[in-house]
């Protein structure tokens, strides 16, 4: 299963006396901006979801609401209390399994591709990058940053680190086209 | 410091009968075009070492090369033997300590910019960036792949991990160009 990690994209400041609960901060008009730059590089490097589960929280939630219009997969966006932040490594991976419908299951059980993406915040993502990879180190994943690890099973709770990316590194076409 | 570590790209067969020592494989045609079309991804993401050192084995040599030579900075690679394959994490950064110029350790005095690049192999590569950044984890970094570690010092022996990339990554062009 390829697991990607999305952190949602640029909110508004902290203490905005607009939001005076910190949860509601929304994105800027800039961070929405960014994520919607974002999605080509999303298609470039063939990231497709069969599933994508968000936080509840609006920087998030409008985050995979983006992605999953941009990449014409509304349909398959799951919002999630249990991502909002604070959320451990089991919160995540409790998360997929509980959506995973029975035909991802059996792709599962045949070593067939899957993708899920989760969509929430920081430390929880990194923090659960670090741990399903088997280490205990410091990743950094900016705001729309993206991160991919390749599991062996949701039981093994092991897998590999395979990209780390900031925003840029989403925000383009590749070289040929 | 941005300490890049950028694995050599696609090479011979291992056991190809014209290369009976394994060292000596060089890039294929297809692993110098590829490592080519990464030069407009360093650009794009103001990759430009000022110390580009490299194992002497041609398949890591060559990629170090194209990279020098693409980025106009040829007069920056140093050719270092203890980065053939087997380094450890001791070998990378003693070679970025032995060739540190007393100019680039001042700029590292005063917290200013400095990026090195170590060209080598696998697993040593990933290893080191496991270890640097606090953890024991997998991480798989793909022929002409790049990680970037943030170090607070040398001597700390301690950062963050920043990018991880397959050579895709780097085959492209930002959106706005």
């Amino acid at each position: 299963m390829q697991l990607y990690l999305l952190r949602h994209g640029i909110a508004g400041q902290h203490g905005d006396p607009h939001y005076p609960n910190d949860d509601e901060r929304p994105l800027t008009k800039k961070g929405a901006k960014k994520i919607e730059e974002q999605l080509a590089g999303l298609q470039s490097f063939g990231v497709q979801p069969d599933l994508i589960i968000t936080s509840p929280l609006p920087r998030a939630h409008q985050t995979a609401t983006l992605v999953a219009n941009g990449l014409h997969l509304a349909d398959r966006l799951i919002v999630h209390d249990r991502l909002a932040p604070g959320a451990s490594t089991d919160d995540l991976l409790l998360a997929v399994e509980t959506y995973l419908t029975e035909e991802m299951r059996q792709r599962l059980d045949k070593n067939q591709d899957l993708q899920v993406m989760l969509v929430g915040h920081e430390p929880d993502l990194s923090q659960a990058a670090a741990q399903l990879s088997g280490g205990l180190g410091d990743i950094w994943l900016r705001k729309g940053g993206l991160i991919r690890l390749d599991l062996d099973s949701l039981a093994s709770r092991r897998g590999i680190l395979r990209w780390l990316l900031d925003p840029e590194h989403l925000q383009v076409r590749k070289s040929k086209e």
